[in-house]
């Protein structure tokens, strides 16, 4: 442990000049890649700075190990599954699921040696995913995040997963921001022309925040047509829940709910991997939705893509972050008070949560 | 203010290992951009480290401003011109001439706050050029400089501008240097062959300095042939005047004077824009000599780029400049002086200047 | 000299965080490139981090210098040979092999002057070979080193030059290692499949250590059939000799006998050039087998290469290595102990070689 307590040192640079948002929240489970990406092939994937790989044992169930042999240092990734055990592509060693080195191909001798063995990560696959724990080690009590409705045979699921510059912050903040679809998705979602005001509540409890938006009417342009076929008001929530889930939650009636969950993986302190859960029930059905679900949560995300790169490059250039808020930025210095004090460990749980109210136009 | 000194100090990070000519004159202006090339669109600039945004107000007059917005830090430059005002790409704010905040969409209450406002940089636009002062605030009391000739109808101009890896001391020294022209330019200025001695007189003023050719031949080849038609000795001037402006002045006759100026534009330590004034009065017609002038100076300044690019190349590598001169080095060593004066803010006028004389072979 | 030092301090860094295998032992001779590859241009070479310049004097033997010219700092490596001397680009002064300036164009005294010199490098040809001396000044009383067999005319030498990610230490570990064939080079040498025991002797002297295999079959595959068409067991030594000669020696007969030798020369700590000088004598006729030998070697070589980028990049990326070695690395622990000797100046001269004995299953 102490290894790695030095790999961590070692990988994750201190946090870099001036202010950013980042925050480093190792002990959580975070996911590592859709279960239908990994197949036959070692996975190379990058979780908190630590280069990781995933492969599946001889019963499928997906394992992490630290990406480098112990013997000359070559990223295991670059190898292959023999039986399932990941072999080196350089001298063949062999490791377990739980990284122990069970052979080293040529040697007389094949007793167990400590030093050769790799570290392993917690790993759960789970709703069509595949998670790591944060920290190598023994499986922690805690269960990776359950998303509502995946499992509820009335909704239909959409998977996807895209990567995004920027801090889990910036990521998140932008993923729940309401004032900005007016401008950067204008068409898509809101326009910037007449408004008028509805009333948000912003709630924070000791390990999420959510925002209400009450008297919303349904979207306009392309998307609102397809949730909401019939007009009518909304009920709109967007939350974060600690230390990397967003949630994009409409429902107009019982027969038209559609909740988008986004788990943020940070690849680095700069660099987040989207994993989108797009869970729905509608009037219309499925098969006919499920098709167009993709393409626009890519288009919208391409937009918001770009404009993250070009925050995070200004911030990088700057030197780090210099943000101004109004109330209209409804949870992102929340988020960041959350992953803030998890990064700290300090969470303490409360019966009721902190609350908010004001105005917006939209 | 205090936030623009310390924007200043982590966007331009210390001056490199070893010993560079690089100078830092920030109370001074410098050409941003030529008039032609700021439209509707927002531009962005870097001037001396600091990323700017240019756009023009309602009146059409440009401005400068930090191409930072106070809100979520994204850069300013690739949102847009509405009325006048800048407006950011992520959530609409806008921005005035002068930096201030006009708007924020969706909020109820619009009263002023300082913090939104984005600092502004003093901004000219004269012949034809936009100009900026090296700092942000009041526009200061002096005035860019003033190319001669240029306002005179009898003379033609011709603007243009390229990018050139290399401090302002490199590409000025470049500039203005005539014993390089018979090897990096052989044919098209002067030939390495025979040679016979002309006297250069050097004088160094407390803001300028320039070297006089006495005694020079008509320049050989294409340049010559199109400059003195006639043939004859020719009066030749180099002058660089602080912080940012060369000029070579050629002069036949009354009838024949052709003045190249360049105004020298630090982006950071070592790049630097080139914004070229050639000024010409000729035998010729002007239509006649117009078309040519750009490609020529553009293929002897392709020449000069690449001996730039390879010296600043090597300086990189070698962790700083290692410079040995010569009397042939009429200029660089004073232009090297002159900036690191004015860095220091040492200006020291004097009536008579410093006066050098000696021998060249050309 | 003290110049010198001080530009080796600016020009190669501090060795990086962590723990790593790269040694720098400046006081011998490295090659700087194939006879072939230096004509009539000069050649930019980078030796131990250091930016040389080679090119061929009046008589034709090869000079080396400091690639950069005293005066701008320009690289003369993109200037040219005039009369056996070396000519800047920009201002076309000229050097002479020992790194004097005998040419200032258009200066009127050309009296010699310390300053304008450049440092040179002693610089030798042998073998069809251009090697430097790792250190500037005068030129050292030991030789390079001679590769046996290449002035044996019953031997034939093919020559190669190819570029590794990696120190010379993982470059030389990884030329002279058995047990990684089956996997890397499965097919082309050695299979993973049935395996028996051979028994390896390693012999360690002050400046060199080999391995010497003991009842080894003749290899499988391509490469052996051509080594050894009759079959039969082989002598087989792999040899490190300090500090960039590795050798592979294989002895089917008198008449059955090639050497792999490849000098390694130090670009920087982290990238490596392979000179390979194969010396053979086979019962085959030498032109039949010549042509195969640059494909066969060249393939070979891509498969370490692509395994040495991966393993370096993974060495930098985790800030320095972590080795776990077994008895089967028979040679990398020696060569880096000899290396890390070297480098410091601890080379102790003694008759006896430590030798030790181990079983390895090929």
């Amino acid at each position: 442990m102490t290894e790695l307590v030095s790999i961590r040192q070692r990988l994750i640079p201190p946090q870099g000049k001036g202010h950013t948002s980042s925050a480093r929240v190792p002990n959580a489970w975070y996911v590592a890649c859709l279960s239908t990406d990994l197949g036959q092939a070692p996975k190379a994937v990058t979780v908190l700075g630590i280069p990781l790989v995933l492969f599946r044992g001889a019963d499928g169930s997906p394992s992490a190990v630290l990406d480098r042999c112990p013997h000359r240092n070559v990223p295991l990734s670059i190898g292959r599954v023999v039986d399932g055990e990941l072999e080196c592509a350089y001298h063949g060693w062999r490791f377990s699921s739980a990284g122990r080195c069970t052979r080293v191909p040529g040697l007389c001798d094949q007793e167990e040696r400590k030093g050769r063995s790799v570290s392993a990560w917690p790993c759960r696959e789970q709703q069509g995913l595949v998670w790591v724990y944060g920290e190598p080690g023994e499986t922690p009590e805690c269960a990776p995040y359950e998303f509502p409705n995946v499992d509820d045979s009335r909704y239909h699921t959409v998977y996807d997963v895209v990567e995004g510059q920027g801090s889990v912050h910036a990521v998140a903040e932008n993923a729940l921001d309401v004032p900005h679809t007016a401008f950067l998705h204008g068409g898509l979602f809101r326009k910037d022309g007449e408004r008028r005001p509805i009333e948000v509540v912003v709630r924070r409890w000791h390990d999420r925040v959510e925002a209400q938006y009450i008297g919303e009417e349904r979207p306009k342009g392309l998307v609102g047509a397809i949730l909401a076929p019939g007009g009518g008001t909304v009920e709109h929530y967007d939350r974060f829940i600690l230390p990397c889930v967003v949630e994009v939650e409409y429902r107009l009636s019982e027969k038209s709910h559609i909740i988008v969950s986004t788990a943020l993986t940070p690849i680095d302190d700069f660099r987040t991997l989207l994993f989108a859960v797009v869970c729905f029930r509608l009037p219309l059905p499925g098969w006919l939705v499920t098709p167009f679900i993709r393409p626009i949560a890519r288009r919208i995300f391409a937009q918001d893509a770009k404009i993250l790169t070009a925050q995070s490059q200004a911030i990088e250039r700057f030197g780090g972050e210099q943000f101004v808020s109004t109330e209209l930025d409804a949870l992102g210095p929340h988020i960041r008070k959350l992953l803030r004090d998890a990064e700290r460990g300090i969470i303490t749980p409360g019966d009721k949560p902190l609350e908010r109210r004001f105005q917006m136009l939209v």
